[in-house]
């Protein structure tokens, strides 16, 4: 989970989302509007007894006031709730086998930072036909996967290429959210397969997005199209716009491949 | 507002209730389900630039824990936050020239009050024609809405009670959550018009009920007839029953005047 804003529990369970499977909330800043939702949902997966831990990648600001609240409000929950304290920079804050996260120091009121989750290189697809032919043993399946060579008995070296079909795409989604307009963040951001930036306001209010760190429409998609995203998702409007198609067309002009985040909005990467 | 869960103040807006005419806000105790909403409330009151104050009824702890959430993420506030530190016993705790409030002490996991809200006896109704036949002067009019009789300009007593009407019936409310069963409180409530007490369970789960700190719906209406109340209002349902109306049933067994508080329930007292 990114961020937790108040409700986001009953959003989970609209959504039939399992709160067994959410082990890490990434906090992007310290606002109320991002945060709120957070001793409801740890109140909530206590209740329901999650066992485990749940990780919290905050800064240490978030790790000193949530402690707080928990202490009084969640005393004895059956899971462990541990901090991640990261720091408004560029850095790999998380990093499994299959997946790694990072940080990017982004312009708003307070220390914020956006996250890039990326996939890592996955198994390359064995080549059943060929891996018959040579008659390779289970045994090597695993290094041929990850791209080994095979030798045979008589010492003969069999290219991987031969054995193997290349592996399905990492994909990777950023999360850049609350920022003024920064294009220095566009080639840290790289080619992910989903650009999820914020679009506080329309470009005729650019001086105001400026002003209480936020971005236009208009200057998401300049972050999109020079990160070389393939698709910009936009979201975070301010109330005072009544239409947010205004921030589709808008973001269009620029990067056509453009959509509106909703409420409930599921977006399939694959 | 009595007590403050998560989401409150979407079904405020949702019910179109006015952000500026929320003053007052009284915490039964300081559990989450009863307290999550207040940080996103008070932000979103700051963000309507709402002036005045905002007074929080609440036990020394509740002042505490919440300075702590306020100073963090509610810094710079258009109004200011009030604190009336109650505690967990009889006293009345909220006084105007219209209404008082007093609490009384409830038995729950931990520090708890019910509240009653009594309107003050209001002013005697003027009856019009008698007014005109002995032409008080407007003067007096005040004075005889009070009670006072009239002396006429040759000395003679003119009794307040042909002079006015009885006044409108002073309403009253009083909301008692959480709590296991207490007998005694009931002539403490009083005969109030609306009794809210929670019901947690139905009775087949009495003893899960006594050793969480919470009621069954027959308690709840046993305290209700007790009481003298003329309406009960049931609430808090474990999640645990699947139909609301297991408890409306059992209530009624006992009381049967009662209704079940749902989302959005809207009751006119007079």
């Amino acid at each position: 989970m990114i961020d937790c804003g108040e409700g986001a529990q009953l959003e989970m369970q609209r959504q039939r989302l399992k709160f067994s499977r959410l082990n890490h909330i990434f906090l992007t800043h310290l606002h109320g509007d991002h945060v709120f939702g957070l001793p409801g949902l740890v109140s909530t997966l206590g209740l329901n007894h999650l066992g485990g831990e749940l990780t919290i990648h905050t800064f240490e600001d978030g790790k000193k006031i949530l402690t707080q609240i928990f202490n009084y409000f969640s005393r004895e929950l059956p899971f462990e709730i541990k901090f991640n304290v990261i720091k408004p920079e560029e850095a790999i804050i998380f990093e499994t086998s299959a997946i790694s996260v990072r940080t990017i120091p982004l312009s708003h009121r307070v220390q914020t930072v956006g996250f890039v989750f990326e996939e890592k290189e996955k198994l390359r697809h064995i080549n059943r036909e060929m891996v018959d032919y040579f008659k390779i043993p289970i045994s090597q399946m695993n290094n041929i996967k990850r791209g080994a060579d095979f030798i045979t008995e008589s010492g003969d070296i069999i290219s991987n290429n031969r054995l193997t079909l290349p592996p399905t795409p990492s994909l990777s989604y950023a999360h850049i959210s609350d920022t003024a307009y920064m294009p220095r963040i566009a080639p840290k951001i790289g080619a992910v397969d989903l650009l999820m930036h914020e679009s506080t306001y329309l470009e005729e209010h650019a001086s105001d997005a400026k002003d209480r760190g936020h971005s236009t429409a208009k200057q998401a998609a300049m972050i999109a199209r020079d990160s070389g995203a393939k698709q910009l998702l936009l979201g975070h409007y301010s109330s005072r716009y009544k239409d947010d198609n205004l921030f589709l067309e808008e973001a269009k002009t620029i990067f056509p491949n453009t959509i509106l985040n909703r409420e409930g909005l599921t977006v399939s990467l694959d």
